[in-house]
């Protein structure tokens, strides 16, 4: 049991990497094949393989669930920790897609997706983006509000200048909004965009202060996640 | 009295947690009723309960309003202070929608979004932000003279390339000057572009230098931030 | 005459900084004239309103460049000087345009443009800037050598994804560079984008890898400036 | 030969220096007759004169290739190091055009375009990316990580929401990963974009998140740089 423990939860040693690598492997097999299966026009025989890839990567994933509460010191807190209830969820869409009516299910199938989760557990990625998230929270929050605020104000603006001349794609601020956010993080998409002057001139200014809004959060975490390693390297 | 100016005056204590969060409930109330507003096609029925809506939220904030004079230690700062005169104008376009004709009123009426700043009365970010700025003013300001600068220039320079190539979409230095815009902060609608071999020539050498000069303050103002948090943290 | 060199030459008494507004405020009037005089259909009154306006500011700036010589101690160096040459510019096509056939002048007028670069005479810009530039001039020659290159193989490697779905959009790999630049720097007008599986794939590891490349420069310009101002601050 | 030996490995001394140049503007004249190939409809007589150019290109670059290993301590080491295969990939393409036939060729031509690399040999380039990348390495690999995973989720979220809307651009998760990739590196050609509301209320979630995953490495690396450089400097 406690060889089996140690294959389970240590990655450090060589059979605990090999299941890891496996399970990791079982994880991007399954989401190809996820993908696959919403191209259009997919042969039926391609279908059937599929279908039975996706059985057997649940089967395993129920053997892997099942290993993982099975060595687990406190069962109960390992149900409804969150990778517990990644895991399970993981499962979950295949066993009840067994009982129920075929034609509901394609919305639920989605739902497979939450095992791209299961890779999160690997290399203290969630350990670091805690502590990083938690040393520039307040200037996150911030930062979030005024660039909200700025999305507010720079969709009301727009639909001041632009609803007369363009009353199809700026008729209301709902629609506006979706200017401000295709222009203030400069994706820029192109379906939408000023053509009054006063329009033009609003975009600059808004431009101007927005984009230091938006993007200075970037610098904020990056310097916090630096931090972060630093505090990790000073503890024994 | 006094208890009545703890609430209204300090977020500390737990009634004035609820009454600032009441206040802020109502400022986002209102500017969902005001984005409702602008949607084409509203029934009427819609349009009397958003009126009520909007009745009920003027009819609070000019009892917050009231209080906030009544509380105030010095009367005469608070009505002229920043937060006073947004407070004010908050309610001011609906007394005056009672009295005048409703044709004009539609312009005026974008005046109610100012009560978003209603929100930023929360958190500190004034004082921040404002010691973040006189920290890095002196860069900022340079480098946006330098970035105005630019963009003049590499207007000018892509209305000598493309005018005779494209008359309509660089028929002048003004209608450049959109594209400067949009192609500096790397928005790029694609509504207008350089054909010429010239002109793509001059896109690529302007963007080179243009997109450090805009992105650079960024930077400048991230650090600036980070130190005057640690300057607030070193004061008792 | 030491009065009128203070005047000139320094904007920190009261009637330099005067002297230096009024050069300031010429330039912008200058340069909104020149981007009126680009539009399209403009009026004959207008278009003498604008010579009359032209005529003054030239006369104007002579004086200023008269004077700046004379208080000038060593007249040749300031003659020769970087602000002496751009203030020459500024006027020589006037007086050319007076000797000269009108036809061939429109091109030769857009030296106007040069004038903006009186407006970097204040603040110091210059000389931080320079100072910025030299602490980081290493890692920059490197960073645009390496994106240079990136830009070289990318448009190369689109060109061969491309040319045969695309013919006529990524024909050469002159064509595939403009894409490269408007992906690269992220503007994406949309003028031109990759169709085939094989181009699509390729945009995205390229732009893994070129979003840094272009982008860190940004960082490391601004690091330098701040320790630019640093050492300025050091100084006696 | 040990004043040869000086001439191709010292940069330092005048004819070494001159012997790089030399290389260096051969590899810019060769990737520059490369390019204009590639253009359409070239007359038979450009033709020529470019497989003239590339011939002498070639037999220069024969000469330096047999002249590097000749003054090599290790010879054997040279030719399997880095630099040593991209000057034996430079000029192989030419010697085997020579014995196939010349259909086969035209994508075989594209590894001419390795000789880019031959301009890294310089600068001390190669050495610090490599310690920057050491140093940041951990950070980076985990947020490709997160990008990826982020990546494909958005790809899924838009799936959902825009399929039945737009079959034709969101048929697949493989071509809503196309559209991910344009929105989350802010390129935003405009070829796909969301016209549902679901679709782009997601994607200003995801744009918030995303743009922080995606652009905080180049913070990581910028900051890993100038690390390196103090490290460099610290050496005798």
């Amino acid at each position: 049991m406690s060889r089996l423990k140690r294959i389970v939860e240590s990655p450090d040693t060589p059979a605990g990497l090999v299941f890891d690598l496996v399970v990791q492997a079982l994880v991007i097999l399954s989401l190809v094949s996820f993908s696959i299966e919403t191209l259009p026009g997919l042969s039926s025989t391609w279908q059937k393989r599929l279908d039975v890839a996706e059985a057997v990567v649940v089967a395993l994933f129920t053997v892997e669930y099942v290993l993982r509460i099975l060595v687990a010191d406190r069962k109960r807190s390992f149900i409804f920790s969150f990778f517990g209830i990644v895991d399970f969820l993981a499962i979950l869409p295949f066993y009840l897609s067994l009982g129920i009516d075929l034609r509901s299910i394609r919305v639920f199938r989605l739902l497979r997706v939450v095992r791209v989760f299961k890779l999160a557990r690997y290399g203290g990625a969630v350990r670091r983006f805690h502590r990083a998230a938690r040393i520039a929270k307040e200037e996150l929050v911030l930062f979030a509000s005024v660039a909200l605020i700025l999305l507010y104000l720079s969709a009301v603006g727009i639909y001041y200048f632009e609803r007369s001349a363009q009353p199809d794609k700026f008729g209301s601020i709902f629609q506006s909004l979706w200017w401000a956010v295709a222009t203030m993080t400069t994706v820029g998409y192109g379906d939408v965009y000023p053509v009054t002057v006063g329009g033009r001139l609003f975009t600059f200014l808004i431009l101007m202060v927005g984009l230091g809004i938006v993007a200075v959060p970037t610098g904020l975490f990056a310097s916090a996640l630096s931090k972060a390693r630093e505090l990790e390297s000073d503890e024994p």
